[in-house]
Protein backbone atom coordinates (compact mmCIF):
# COMPACT_ATOMS: atom_id res chain seq x y z
CA UNK A 1 0.00 0.00 0.00
CA UNK A 2 1.82 2.95 -1.16
CA UNK A 3 2.07 6.19 1.31
CA UNK A 4 -0.29 8.74 0.84
CA UNK A 5 -1.67 6.83 -2.03
CA UNK A 6 -5.65 6.85 -0.19
CA UNK A 7 -5.82 3.11 -0.76
CA UNK A 8 -7.98 3.06 2.22
CA UNK A 9 -11.41 3.92 0.41
CA UNK A 10 -13.99 2.02 2.93
CA UNK A 11 -13.82 0.69 6.69
CA UNK A 12 -13.25 -3.06 5.53
CA UNK A 13 -9.84 -1.43 3.75
CA UNK A 14 -9.02 0.37 6.53
CA UNK A 15 -9.81 -2.80 9.10
CA UNK A 16 -7.77 -4.79 7.03
CA UNK A 17 -4.69 -2.51 6.54
CA UNK A 18 -4.58 -2.65 10.56
CA UNK A 19 -4.85 -6.41 11.32
CA UNK A 20 -2.04 -6.39 8.57
CA UNK A 21 -0.07 -3.68 11.08
CA UNK A 22 -0.54 -5.77 14.24
CA UNK A 23 0.52 -9.13 12.18
CA UNK A 24 4.01 -6.99 11.73
CA UNK A 25 4.07 -6.07 15.25
CA UNK A 26 3.44 -9.60 16.64
CA UNK A 27 5.99 -11.06 14.51
CA UNK A 28 8.93 -8.14 15.28
CA UNK A 29 7.78 -8.76 18.92
CA UNK A 30 8.61 -12.17 18.11
CA UNK A 31 11.70 -11.85 17.15
CA UNK A 32 12.76 -8.90 19.92
CA UNK A 33 11.50 -11.36 22.64
CA UNK A 34 14.43 -13.76 23.14
CA UNK A 35 17.14 -11.00 23.96
CA UNK A 36 14.76 -9.69 26.35
CA UNK A 37 14.98 -12.77 28.43
CA UNK A 38 18.20 -13.09 28.05
CA UNK A 39 18.91 -9.37 29.40
CA UNK A 40 16.61 -10.04 32.55
CA UNK A 41 17.76 -11.47 35.99
CA UNK A 42 14.61 -11.84 37.95
CA UNK A 43 13.97 -15.44 37.36
CA UNK A 44 9.54 -14.57 37.44
CA UNK A 45 10.58 -12.20 34.80
CA UNK A 46 12.37 -14.12 32.36
CA UNK A 47 9.58 -17.04 32.67
CA UNK A 48 7.33 -14.79 32.05
CA UNK A 49 8.70 -13.23 29.25
CA UNK A 50 9.34 -16.89 27.57
CA UNK A 51 5.54 -17.74 28.76
CA UNK A 52 4.64 -14.68 26.57
CA UNK A 53 6.60 -15.50 23.44
CA UNK A 54 4.59 -18.81 23.36
CA UNK A 55 1.41 -17.13 23.42
CA UNK A 56 2.58 -14.68 20.51
CA UNK A 57 3.61 -17.48 17.91
CA UNK A 58 -0.15 -18.31 19.04
CA UNK A 59 -1.50 -14.96 18.85
CA UNK A 60 0.67 -14.87 14.79
CA UNK A 61 -1.73 -18.02 14.32
CA UNK A 62 -5.05 -16.44 15.28
CA UNK A 63 -4.66 -13.44 13.13
CA UNK A 64 -3.52 -15.69 10.30
CA UNK A 65 -7.47 -17.40 10.83
CA UNK A 66 -8.58 -13.51 10.89
CA UNK A 67 -7.00 -13.60 7.22
CA UNK A 68 -8.45 -16.32 6.31
CA UNK A 69 -11.49 -15.22 7.22
CA UNK A 70 -11.20 -12.35 5.46
CA UNK A 71 -10.48 -14.46 2.51
CA UNK A 72 -6.90 -12.09 1.44
CA UNK A 73 -3.48 -13.60 2.02
CA UNK A 74 -1.66 -13.19 5.37
CA UNK A 75 1.58 -10.60 5.67
CA UNK A 76 2.39 -7.58 7.50
CA UNK A 77 2.99 -3.75 6.26
CA UNK A 78 5.53 -2.09 7.59
CA UNK A 79 4.66 -0.63 11.38
CA UNK A 80 6.62 2.31 12.13
CA UNK A 81 4.54 2.28 15.60
CA UNK A 82 6.41 -0.86 17.15
CA UNK A 83 9.68 -0.54 14.95
CA UNK A 84 9.73 2.81 17.26
CA UNK A 85 8.49 1.25 20.39
CA UNK A 86 11.30 -1.96 20.10
CA UNK A 87 14.23 1.09 19.17
CA UNK A 88 13.84 2.62 22.13
CA UNK A 89 13.64 -0.40 24.11
CA UNK A 90 16.62 -1.56 22.58
CA UNK A 91 18.27 1.68 23.47
CA UNK A 92 16.69 2.06 27.13
CA UNK A 93 18.00 -1.81 28.09
CA UNK A 94 21.02 -0.82 26.21
CA UNK A 95 22.13 2.03 28.50
CA UNK A 96 21.49 0.50 31.82
CA UNK A 97 24.56 -1.05 33.69
CA UNK A 98 22.89 -2.28 37.23
CA UNK A 99 21.17 -5.83 36.82
CA UNK A 100 18.00 -4.76 38.91
CA UNK A 101 17.83 -1.54 37.11
CA UNK A 102 17.95 -3.55 34.55
CA UNK A 103 14.99 -5.86 34.93
CA UNK A 104 12.99 -2.47 36.15
CA UNK A 105 13.88 -0.95 32.32
CA UNK A 106 12.87 -4.64 30.67
CA UNK A 107 9.72 -4.79 32.49
CA UNK A 108 9.09 -0.38 31.27
CA UNK A 109 10.10 -1.93 28.04
CA UNK A 110 7.61 -4.70 27.57
CA UNK A 111 4.45 -3.14 29.32
CA UNK A 112 5.03 -0.45 26.13
CA UNK A 113 4.40 -3.41 24.05
CA UNK A 114 1.77 -4.68 25.76
CA UNK A 115 -0.11 -1.46 25.24
CA UNK A 116 0.69 -0.77 21.81
CA UNK A 117 -0.76 -4.16 21.13
CA UNK A 118 -3.61 -3.12 24.05
CA UNK A 119 -5.09 -0.39 21.92
CA UNK A 120 -4.50 -2.26 18.20
CA UNK A 121 -6.78 -5.31 18.95
CA UNK A 122 -9.36 -2.94 20.91
CA UNK A 123 -10.07 -0.89 18.11
CA UNK A 124 -9.85 -3.51 15.76
CA UNK A 125 -12.80 -5.74 17.33
CA UNK A 126 -14.88 -2.09 18.08
CA UNK A 127 -14.49 -2.12 14.28
CA UNK A 128 -15.10 -5.63 13.46
CA UNK A 129 -18.27 -5.78 15.36
CA UNK A 130 -19.50 -2.90 13.34
CA UNK A 131 -18.52 -4.86 10.19
CA UNK A 132 -21.05 -7.52 11.69
CA UNK A 133 -17.88 -10.12 12.04
CA UNK A 134 -18.32 -11.27 15.40
CA UNK A 135 -16.21 -14.27 14.65
CA UNK A 136 -13.03 -12.65 14.07
CA UNK A 137 -13.88 -10.07 16.93
CA UNK A 138 -13.86 -13.28 19.09
CA UNK A 139 -10.26 -14.41 17.51
CA UNK A 140 -8.85 -10.66 18.61
CA UNK A 141 -10.24 -10.61 21.65
CA UNK A 142 -8.58 -13.83 22.94
CA UNK A 143 -5.49 -11.87 21.93
CA UNK A 144 -6.63 -9.01 23.62
CA UNK A 145 -7.11 -10.72 26.89
CA UNK A 146 -3.41 -12.64 26.76
CA UNK A 147 -1.80 -8.80 26.46
CA UNK A 148 -4.37 -7.77 29.18
CA UNK A 149 -2.79 -10.88 31.40
CA UNK A 150 0.61 -10.34 30.19
CA UNK A 151 0.72 -6.60 30.99
CA UNK A 152 -1.12 -7.74 34.52
CA UNK A 153 1.91 -9.93 35.03
CA UNK A 154 4.28 -7.61 34.78
CA UNK A 155 3.27 -5.02 36.80
CA UNK A 156 2.79 -7.90 39.80
CA UNK A 157 6.61 -9.20 39.27
CA UNK A 158 7.23 -5.26 39.34
CA UNK A 159 5.46 -4.46 42.34
CA UNK A 160 5.14 -7.81 44.59
CA UNK A 161 8.23 -9.38 43.66
CA UNK A 162 9.97 -6.39 44.50
CA UNK A 163 11.86 -5.80 41.20
CA UNK A 164 11.41 -1.90 41.68
CA UNK A 165 12.34 -1.95 45.51
CA UNK A 166 15.78 -4.01 44.65
CA UNK A 167 16.52 -1.78 41.98
CA UNK A 168 15.54 1.79 43.98
CA UNK A 169 17.24 0.21 47.35
CA UNK B 1 23.18 10.53 27.04
CA UNK B 2 25.02 8.76 24.48
CA UNK B 3 23.65 5.21 22.85
CA UNK B 4 25.08 2.19 24.58
CA UNK B 5 26.91 4.34 26.89
CA UNK B 6 25.83 2.45 29.88
CA UNK B 7 24.74 5.90 31.52
CA UNK B 8 21.61 4.84 33.67
CA UNK B 9 23.18 3.38 36.84
CA UNK B 10 21.00 3.78 39.16
CA UNK B 11 17.22 3.90 39.69
CA UNK B 12 16.87 7.35 39.64
CA UNK B 13 19.08 7.95 36.13
CA UNK B 14 16.76 5.60 35.12
CA UNK B 15 13.80 7.34 36.02
CA UNK B 16 14.77 10.83 35.37
CA UNK B 17 15.55 9.43 31.53
CA UNK B 18 11.99 8.51 31.30
CA UNK B 19 11.40 11.86 32.25
CA UNK B 20 13.08 13.01 29.77
CA UNK B 21 11.44 10.96 27.17
CA UNK B 22 7.76 11.65 27.97
CA UNK B 23 8.44 15.59 28.24
CA UNK B 24 9.75 14.71 24.42
CA UNK B 25 6.88 13.13 23.42
CA UNK B 26 4.06 15.22 25.32
CA UNK B 27 5.64 17.93 22.93
CA UNK B 28 5.84 16.50 19.81
CA UNK B 29 2.13 15.08 20.20
CA UNK B 30 1.35 19.42 21.16
CA UNK B 31 3.20 20.09 18.02
CA UNK B 32 1.00 16.95 16.27
CA UNK B 33 -2.23 17.69 17.19
CA UNK B 34 -3.33 21.02 15.34
CA UNK B 35 -2.77 18.34 12.32
CA UNK B 36 -5.37 15.88 13.68
CA UNK B 37 -7.68 18.94 14.77
CA UNK B 38 -7.93 19.87 10.95
CA UNK B 39 -8.28 16.51 9.32
CA UNK B 40 -11.42 15.80 11.65
CA UNK B 41 -14.98 15.79 10.28
CA UNK B 42 -16.96 14.70 13.76
CA UNK B 43 -17.51 17.72 15.83
CA UNK B 44 -17.05 15.57 18.66
CA UNK B 45 -13.84 14.83 17.82
CA UNK B 46 -12.20 17.74 17.09
CA UNK B 47 -13.45 19.44 19.67
CA UNK B 48 -12.35 16.41 22.02
CA UNK B 49 -8.89 17.03 20.19
CA UNK B 50 -8.75 20.26 20.45
CA UNK B 51 -9.96 20.26 24.40
CA UNK B 52 -6.80 17.67 24.93
CA UNK B 53 -4.14 19.89 23.00
CA UNK B 54 -4.96 22.31 26.23
CA UNK B 55 -4.67 19.54 28.48
CA UNK B 56 -1.43 18.24 26.90
CA UNK B 57 -0.06 22.04 27.43
CA UNK B 58 -0.66 21.76 30.93
CA UNK B 59 0.66 18.18 31.22
CA UNK B 60 4.29 19.83 29.63
CA UNK B 61 4.30 21.88 32.42
CA UNK B 62 3.56 19.75 35.24
CA UNK B 63 6.54 17.55 33.87
CA UNK B 64 8.24 20.94 34.18
CA UNK B 65 7.60 21.06 37.98
CA UNK B 66 8.58 17.28 38.47
CA UNK B 67 12.05 18.23 36.76
CA UNK B 68 12.42 20.95 39.06
CA UNK B 69 11.33 18.48 41.94
CA UNK B 70 14.08 16.27 40.45
CA UNK B 71 16.39 19.73 40.51
CA UNK B 72 17.10 19.28 36.80
CA UNK B 73 16.84 21.07 33.84
CA UNK B 74 13.95 20.60 32.14
CA UNK B 75 14.93 19.00 28.55
CA UNK B 76 14.23 15.88 26.67
CA UNK B 77 15.32 13.03 25.20
CA UNK B 78 14.83 11.72 21.84
CA UNK B 79 11.87 9.00 22.24
CA UNK B 80 11.87 6.49 18.78
CA UNK B 81 8.52 5.29 20.50
CA UNK B 82 6.31 8.28 20.10
CA UNK B 83 8.38 9.17 17.04
CA UNK B 84 7.11 6.00 15.23
CA UNK B 85 3.76 6.29 16.91
CA UNK B 86 2.90 9.85 15.07
CA UNK B 87 4.41 8.54 11.92
CA UNK B 88 2.20 5.64 11.41
CA UNK B 89 -0.76 8.54 12.30
CA UNK B 90 0.78 10.53 9.64
CA UNK B 91 0.63 7.50 7.52
CA UNK B 92 -2.24 5.55 8.37
CA UNK B 93 -4.23 8.98 8.29
CA UNK B 94 -2.81 9.72 4.87
CA UNK B 95 -4.26 6.79 3.28
CA UNK B 96 -7.75 7.37 3.89
CA UNK B 97 -10.17 8.83 1.32
CA UNK B 98 -13.40 9.12 2.87
CA UNK B 99 -13.96 11.69 5.59
CA UNK B 100 -16.11 8.97 7.74
CA UNK B 101 -13.04 6.52 7.36
CA UNK B 102 -10.95 8.74 8.16
CA UNK B 103 -12.62 9.79 11.37
CA UNK B 104 -12.32 6.30 12.57
CA UNK B 105 -8.51 6.30 11.36
CA UNK B 106 -8.16 9.19 13.51
CA UNK B 107 -9.51 7.90 16.52
CA UNK B 108 -7.19 4.57 16.39
CA UNK B 109 -4.16 6.77 15.84
CA UNK B 110 -4.54 9.04 18.84
CA UNK B 111 -5.66 5.93 21.34
CA UNK B 112 -2.35 4.86 20.30
CA UNK B 113 -0.91 8.04 21.40
CA UNK B 114 -2.79 7.72 24.85
CA UNK B 115 -1.81 4.10 25.16
CA UNK B 116 2.06 4.85 24.78
CA UNK B 117 1.25 8.12 27.46
CA UNK B 118 -0.32 5.82 29.95
CA UNK B 119 2.26 2.99 30.25
CA UNK B 120 5.08 5.89 30.90
CA UNK B 121 3.30 7.60 33.41
CA UNK B 122 2.40 4.02 35.14
CA UNK B 123 5.83 3.08 35.32
CA UNK B 124 7.06 6.48 36.34
CA UNK B 125 4.45 6.67 38.89
CA UNK B 126 5.62 3.38 40.05
CA UNK B 127 8.88 4.25 40.48
CA UNK B 128 8.29 7.39 42.14
CA UNK B 129 6.62 5.57 44.97
CA UNK B 130 9.59 2.74 45.12
CA UNK B 131 11.98 6.50 45.32
CA UNK B 132 9.94 7.68 47.76
CA UNK B 133 8.98 11.27 46.06
CA UNK B 134 5.24 10.52 46.58
CA UNK B 135 5.13 14.65 45.70
CA UNK B 136 6.27 13.46 42.22
CA UNK B 137 3.85 10.65 42.05
CA UNK B 138 0.71 13.22 42.60
CA UNK B 139 1.77 15.35 39.76
CA UNK B 140 2.36 12.59 37.13
CA UNK B 141 -0.84 11.00 38.21
CA UNK B 142 -2.72 14.37 37.21
CA UNK B 143 -1.55 13.44 33.91
CA UNK B 144 -2.22 9.91 33.74
CA UNK B 145 -6.16 10.45 34.67
CA UNK B 146 -6.04 12.80 32.15
CA UNK B 147 -4.62 10.21 29.49
CA UNK B 148 -7.26 8.01 30.36
CA UNK B 149 -9.85 9.83 30.67
CA UNK B 150 -9.09 11.38 26.93
CA UNK B 151 -8.44 7.45 25.49
CA UNK B 152 -12.40 6.82 26.98
CA UNK B 153 -13.62 10.04 25.82
CA UNK B 154 -12.40 8.71 22.35
CA UNK B 155 -14.10 5.13 22.50
CA UNK B 156 -17.24 7.17 23.41
CA UNK B 157 -16.99 9.40 20.68
CA UNK B 158 -16.13 6.04 18.11
CA UNK B 159 -18.77 4.31 19.20
CA UNK B 160 -21.73 6.36 21.30
CA UNK B 161 -21.26 8.90 18.54
CA UNK B 162 -21.45 6.48 16.15
CA UNK B 163 -18.25 7.26 14.27
CA UNK B 164 -17.23 3.71 13.49
CA UNK B 165 -21.51 2.78 12.78
CA UNK B 166 -21.46 5.56 9.89
CA UNK B 167 -17.92 4.63 8.15
CA UNK B 168 -18.73 0.88 7.91
CA UNK B 169 -22.26 2.24 6.38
Amino acid sequence: MGLFSKDIKTMDDLFLHVVQDIYYAEQQILKSLPDMIELATNRDLSAGLRAHKDETQKQIGRLEQVFKLLDEDAKGVNCPAIDGILKEAKELTGEVADKQVLDAAIIAAAQAVEHYEMTRYGTLIAWAHELGRDDIARLLTTNLNEEKAADKKLTTVAESRGVNRKAAS
